[in-house]
């Protein structure tokens, strides 16, 4: 058999149903998709190639699935930490975002997320925000899969002026986006069940329904908006969602940290959903998520960094750290969130709540080849007694040698292959430059 | 004025005690001593040097200062992860140091790890473990500035079969590397309360004092530790160790996670200082330490990985990020433990817990040279709204490009210029090959 690339000399982890790992390994490639996969050297089994990538004995693994982040929010990286989230917010975050966001500078920090999302190792994104239409050019450009959801809030927002015309400018969107040949899907994102009506809520899941597209929304985030729809409703937040008909299989329910066991029930019993954000959690003072809860209930659960203002990056490497280590001392239980259960929310879970464990998040023959080569030839990653903790324990996003998605490298020797750095920088500099003179004058 | 390095075109975090930034400012040095560093161009100053350093726009910042560890652990990153303490030491930790330490092997490892910390930026740091001759001369060797601390531990020890002997083999130690010219300075480790006796404790004290030395002593890490105190003797572990007479500005006490605002009144009155461990007490599900409470009174606070056995690394930066989420979703207070707060923990907090203040955590004319240039130009690192923050909530340890020690030049462009990386990882292989077969045969 003749391969387009062989990615050979690794140790392989799979995140297959077995969660197999080769100690040595290969991986062969072609039309961007993983004909084969085994222990063993290509050469013994009779694998050649056009392309042969030496992993050097490093780690290969699934590309890193972001099932949750605001990407264009890397503009406003580090302009407001360490204050109370009402303040962030109304005085920071939503000036900057109406002040702020057009479809160019929306456009060139995508392009910048793009590139610090492939040279951590992330090839698969799950975004929610406004024009989006330029979010998803962007990622379709940079070579990400993706999905990008339209922001829908009943306020006048980013490049929806009408709250009222929200959710008919969200199915415009994806009917822009409809054409199963693309490696971005479009979907729509309610902001919260506080900041948008039921009758919103339910017109965007309808919408969504009609064309096979992922509901994204954020739910009981805080303790504030917990009490708030209780007040409301006699009711948790899960549960309201719930009684509104718009939980199933293609809901995505980002944060879920004010959720009690019967919220849990409700989602296990729906098939939608969980994203878990430990660090924006954390740094925004949000609370701790049940993610053990989620994981025994098999609900299908994945990770995300959140936007950039409130982690400060889009570092999934980081994040796994994070998950696996904050529930253990959350539950003063250090066998909670062990490493496998973080590895595999972070690739083949995220995939499974996107509705994209067909395509993605584990290699196995006949999904796309999105993968990442770890160089181990470093201090920190010396000795690798098991390979899946040292990806979770002592791992950066730093560490990616090489990046491939759908077959294509896209990053090699910790450089963007497709993408041009400097002009990257360059596109991005303008826009937060205006936002510093901002600051400045503020 | 001629300097013999000059660190040029930076924005400079001095931690200087007015916590000045320079937007654009230069770094003058001469013998291992900063000698100037101002705002503006060295050209407008008058300061022409024989090496320049164009930092490129990018953040020069004091190197960090590693307060607490055990560097040889090293040998165990990733042996056993996600386990309860007691099998976690007991069946696997107590077992591969008394079958894997020897001289050998603990001098290859803690190579290894200064390889690791001068990469991630790590200037300075504090040890304490067995065979400590070999860190110590390692720790030399590789440049690194550095406490050793010699363990104590009224058990049989790796290198120190006999326990009555222990307090005798550190005086030794504190005698052989009782030499003020040298960059590492020797200490004595007591393990733990519950690991070493009350006599022990005081006598390992009154060794240190003689010699002007520091005590390292792990304390309240975990609540069946201070369950185990209290109950022998109606104490905190912390009211323990101030009864026994052993708490002064020499002392150091680690982790200090199970204290109450009477224990923290002791600490600030004794004048001893604390490193908080979070990654380590998040992973062992030890707990939260009250940081902000010692902050608030004052107390000299490091912040340490502890060893990389259940860290599973030295990066600082990750440490920082860590602390600074910790707190904030601990306390439900997302002003808790600022960017500004950890970033004074990882640089001159540490310098000031160890003692060494006057020489290192800080950037200041006639301090030590131990700085650390970061590379801005890189997708995750953009926009730099606030340099501080940029450090502690989006950069990593893999985005040290260049770091000094002593005015020594030991990382250059992301590479080692005195330790050759292949050398590091082949002196270790052997020792962990067998570590691994013991794994295997388990």
């Amino acid at each position: 058999m003749i391969a387009e690339i062989l990615v050979e000399n690794a140790t392989v982890i799979t995140a297959n149903p077995d969660f197999d790992i080769l100690e040595t390994g290969f991986v062969a490639v072609c039309d961007g998709v993983i004909t084969a996969l085994e222990r063993g050297t290509a050469r013994d089994a009779g694998v050649d190639a056009r392309v042969r990538l030496d992993a050097a004995g490093g780690i290969v693994m699934p590309g890193l699935v972001n099932a949750h982040t605001h990407l264009p929010m890397v503009l406003f990286r580090g302009l407001a930490d360490d204050m109370p989230l009402a303040t962030w917010l109304s005085e920071f975050i939503f000036p900057a975002e109406q002040r702020h966001l057009t479809a160019q500078s929306v456009r060139a920090a995508t392009r910048l997320a793009c590139a610090e999302m492939l040279l951590s190792g992330t090839t698969t994104c799950c975004d929610g925000y406004f024009f989006e239409d330029q979010v998803a050019a962007a990622l379709s450009d940079c070579g990400m899969r993706a999905v990008a959801g339209q922001g829908i809030i009943d306020l006048p927002a980013p490049g929806v002026s009408d709250p009222a015309r929200n959710v008919a400018h969200g199915a415009a969107f994806l009917d822009r986006w409809q054409s199963p040949g693309l490696n971005v899907r479009p979907s729509l994102f309610c902001h919260a069940p506080y900041t948008c009506a039921s009758q919103t809520i339910q017109a965007a899941k309808a919408t969504a329904d009609r064309r096979g597209a992922l509901l994204q929304i954020h739910v009981a985030e805080t303790r504030g908006e917990a009490e708030q729809i209780r007040e409301a409703g006699q009711m948790s937040p899960v549960a309201y969602l719930n009684s509104l008909g718009v939980l199933d299989q293609r809901s995505l329910l980002i944060h879920c940290v004010w959720v009690d066991d019967a919220d849990v029930e409700i989602i296990a019993g729906s098939g939608a959903a969980v994203v878990h954000c430990p660090q924006s959690n954390m740094k925004l003072a949000s609370g701790v998520s049940p993610l053990p809860n989620f994981l025994s209930a098999g609900i299908p659960t994945g990770l995300g960094t959140d936007g950039c203002a409130s982690n400060n990056n889009l570092d999934l490497f980081a994040e796994m750290d994070t998950a696996a280590k904050l529930h253990k001392v959350y539950r003063a239980d250090p066998t909670a969130a062990g490493a496998a259960a973080v590895f595999k929310m972070a690739t083949i879970g995220g995939a499974r709540a996107l509705g994209m464990d067909h395509l993605t998040g584990s290699l196995e023959p006949g999904k796309s080849a999105d993968l990442v080569v770890i160089d181990t030839q470093q201090p920190h990653l010396v000795p690798v007694y098991d390979p899946v903790s040292l990806v979770v324990y002592a791992a950066g996003g730093g560490d990616v040698r090489d990046v491939m998605v759908a077959g294509k490298l896209r990053v090699r020797n910790g450089r963007l292959t497709s993408l041009k750095l400097d002009e990257v920088l360059g596109e991005i500099a303008p826009y937060t430059e205006k936002i510093r003179k901002d600051l400045l004058s503020s």
